[in-house]
């Protein structure tokens, strides 16, 4: 199996940099082939601009979905875009790796999606029909993705009805409309609380929580979300009538 | 009135650069005095590390809330964070524009929130009976916040059963988890969808609702999100039982 290890935090001597070489080393010792992005230490670029798209984006204006798509049709993606690329083909399953800034993704891995997601790679793909490949199809599907996640907050009030609302919620626009929606199977996410001041014995435990899901990696059940083309969303791409009926909100979106 | 405009789309000339200026102009003309961050402008820094502690950050390993709320009590958080600071305090109303990029905001500005609120600016102030201030309260507290949002997605499949969520569900972490849980006032936010092929006609409609809603800053009608120490959450900062019973999820949090 490939992994690829996505990393996002500023402190290798972090509490999650410590998980990050935990779980690394539990996937080699499985025999799976590991590769990384530290993205702090890369010094990675989160900011989509011209320079993304070489002479594909020319002088008018850009316009960041048509551009991208030509930028990567015609293979002038910049470098470190590439690379990335090159390494999500490779891998059958993503781990993303990040403290919980602000109720999502740290900058620097939000920017990592701006910039490696772009039109023709990971959205904007037609079937012959006019629909286009997305929620459960596109070029990434088949691939797994799992979240892990440290939090500073405790863990209740991540819960159900916790005040900070419940942590699926907060990640349904990553695991639902960035990952699902390139096709993605996503796993459910591991997430660890109170990160700032974890004892040894607290360390230990969330270890071995890691360990375990690292372990079922390739046969765990991902997130039941409903695929867009296969008659859950009519025309309009809104949900048929007879399913959730008379709810809404993100948990009609879950078969 | 004093309001603030955060920019954060990488075109000037795009129709969100229009919009802005449109909304520019329509605040003047109210007599409204205006700054404005124009994050791609400004060659906005969006990453969090040690530079921004100045002599706080030390040697030892980073720990990033502790060390901001160290070097915003010792004022040693760089000039490009103090200057964001200031315009905030000055601010009455806050207006962040930007395009729905993977449902949510471009890095950019993702990083402003992760460098700009630090603990002790905008979170990680407790009161005399230890509860913190947070959700409601804090030291942007009484000061309005509204989205301005651009979507290429159409309207319908950002609403209640759309296949993207509704677009308040995927706003919940900036909205709920960062505006109002460092004290502000969020109204209801404007979406204009399809914005990668309006017509002029288009055009003017948008223009025109959003200068009506400029009109309304300072009287129209927040989000009513719940308030954390008024009652409505326990000890453990779970919604009471007899509050939206037997219900979990986003919606909870508004009353």
């Amino acid at each position: 199996m490939n992994v690829l290890w996505i990393f996002a935090h500023p402190e290798p001597r972090s509490f999650s940099g410590a998980l990050r070489d935990d779980g690394l080393r539990t996937l080699r010792e499985q025999g799976a082939n590991v590769r990384e992005s530290d993205l702090y230490a890369m010094k990675w670029n989160p900011l989509v601009d011209a320079d993304d798209f070489g002479s594909a984006a020319g002088s008018d204006r850009l316009i960041v979905g048509a551009t991208s798509k030509k930028a990567f049709t015609s293979g002038e993606l910049s470098d470190d875009i590439l690379a990335e690329q090159e390494k999500l083909a490779w891998a059958d399953a993503v781990i993303l790796q990040f403290p919980l800034w602000w109720a999502g993704m740290p900058a620097i891995l939000k920017g990592w999606f701006d910039r490696v997601f772009v039109k023709g790679f990971a959205y904007g793909i037609q079937r012959p029909d006019g629909r286009t490949l997305r929620y459960g199809e596109g070029m990434l599907a088949g691939k797994r993705a799992m979240v892990v996640l440290t939090a500073g907050a405790p863990e209740r009030t991540l819960g159900p009805r916790g005040v900070n609302g419940e942590i699926n919620d907060l990640l349904f626009p990553l695991q639902h409309g960035t990952l699902w929606y390139a096709g993605m199977s996503v796993l459910p996410p591991l997430t660890v609380c109170g990160a700032d001041r974890v004892s040894p014995e607290e360390y230990g435990i969330a270890a071995e929580a890691l360990r375990e899901r690292l372990r079922t990696l390739s046969t765990s059940d991902p997130i039941p979300f409903r695929r867009q083309n296969f008659g859950d969303y009519d025309e309009h791409l809104v949900l048929r009538d007879g399913l959730a009926s008379g709810l809404s909100g993100i948990g009609v979106h879950t078969a």
